[in-house]
């Protein structure tokens, strides 16, 4: 029979699996198995550390919800989101950020030059710019769909229970026929990730903090052009360097200006007291 | 500002922990960053893969309860805890092996000579051996702890509610002075681990079977001995090669000999079908 050992039992469970040769999942499966193994074997892992990792696992498990998802947010803290979208991001395409916890798939449509922010407190901006090819080509019919935490870093979903409506704050845009979008809204607050959970204790002990810089967020879409999922941040805000979910990028940073009258051929007529202008470049499917 | 990218990310996410230079949570979680950012990088995780992983942590929660934990589970299937088991085994001493999800830690007390499975169907074996230190000094007073399966592979705790007691098939010895031990029970069967959830889902997907070959269970104890969670197998039974849970060590094979009479110097007067023996040695704690 078999005798495995601390060292030959990497072989004996990848050789467990009778995985399709070659395959992705073999693949994923032995680069899983053997991390996990070297690992221990590096650290050698005790029997308490185990049990606490496991415990860790459980108590996450315990406290997720469809609207709570701590293994994202484990993902977020330990970068591996941001990773994971950093090596998707399309060469030449807007950089990936983090989707986080809040986006609906079924916001409703508005037309450009909306306000999403009515009857809320805070700076109201006009936030604007152009959806291009990386050819600089714009994009017709673009969809831009944006969500964003209100002027005290508060998503409306969050307060559902308070009678806030979760679509607030939400839009779904198409941009004209130069590619352009425009709309007005409240400059959203920073906000701490949740941190009353095992994800939160994780970073209490490695004494971080929860909070993540001002940000809205985007997906934005074309027909033959891979969708991006992004978020933007804004230039001298508190917490871009250190964002507990590392989603920030340099190229990611607008400009947030002072509003100075009008802004040129953009038939905007709502008041704003500043204005974010970003453009989206979006890279071939495939 | 930074400006992290797919490579300098890791970095970026172990120095935002502030952890004690040099202590062991530091080691462990820069080993973890690094070991998941490394995976991440060298197989190029898709985001329907990496979302694929954190369903199927997040569905691994859902099913677990105090009783059935899925995350044990899978450290069982992935050879993770019997890695663990084996690096923390003390040379000289029996080896570790799976402790199992069944373990009660207020099982009775028992006489030497008890049986354990009173009214249960199945090969009645008589069960003995000594508990020594490495240079076999018989340890006189040593703790027994064992439980085990029945005659068709069921925990008792398994079927509380079909009227079992949680205790039967579980006993507490102590060894003589001879350091001793020896009881009766039934020969256990083979049984498969839960794979009706997600851990289930995985062994599917890679082909692999659910069973464990038939087993004891044991933590011996002694004062001034390291402790030892371990299993007794038995020779030429099913699944020893392909134990679901990788708990198989040649050294704890025992031999399932046929009766032949008493066994010399035991007072074991009940009736029995075969004779297991096995000898459990521990080393000095620390």
């Amino acid at each position: 029979m078999r005798d495995i050992n601390q060292f030959t039992i990497t072989d004996a469970v990848k050789s467990s699996f009778s995985t399709e040769p070659g395959s992705r999942f073999e693949s994923l499966l032995h680069g899983l198995i053997e991390h996990l193994h070297d690992y221990t074997r590096e650290h050698q892992i005790t029997h308490e550390e185990w049990m606490r990792v496991l415990m860790f696992l459980y108590d996450c498990g315990k406290i997720s919800t469809p609207e709570r998802h701590e293994f994202i947010l484990l993902s977020d803290v330990l970068g591996w989101s941001a990773l994971v979208d950093m090596i998707n991001s399309k060469g030449g395409a807007t950089e990936g950020s983090n989707l986080g916890p809040f986006y609906l798939d079924d916001a409703p449509r508005k037309d450009l030059g909306a306000h999403l922010a009515d009857g809320r407190d805070g700076v109201t901006v006009l936030v604007h710019g152009k959806v291009t090819d990386s050819l600089h080509n714009p994009l017709a019919g673009a969809i831009i769909d944006t969500w964003q935490a209100d002027g005290a870093g508060t998503y409306p979903i969050q307060e559902q229970e308070q009678g806030q409506d979760k679509f607030d704050l939400r839009g779904v845009f198409e941009t004209d026929e130069q590619g352009r979008y425009w709309y007005t809204t409240v400059l959203p607050k920073p906000y701490t990730v949740p941190y009353d959970g095992p994800v939160g204790e994780l970073l209490r002990a490695g004494n971080r903090h929860a909070w993540r810089p001002a940000h809205l967020h985007y997906i934005i879409r074309h027909p033959g052009m891979a969708a991006i999922t992004t978020e933007v941040f804004f230039e001298n805000m508190e917490y871009l360097d250190n964002d507990a979910v590392f989603g920030v990028r340099r190229s990611l940073i607008a400009t947030l200006a002072p509003a100075r009258g009008t802004v040129p051929d953009l038939p905007a007529e709502a008041k704003f007291d500043a204005v974010v202008e970003f453009d989206f470049v979006l890279a071939p499917e495939g």
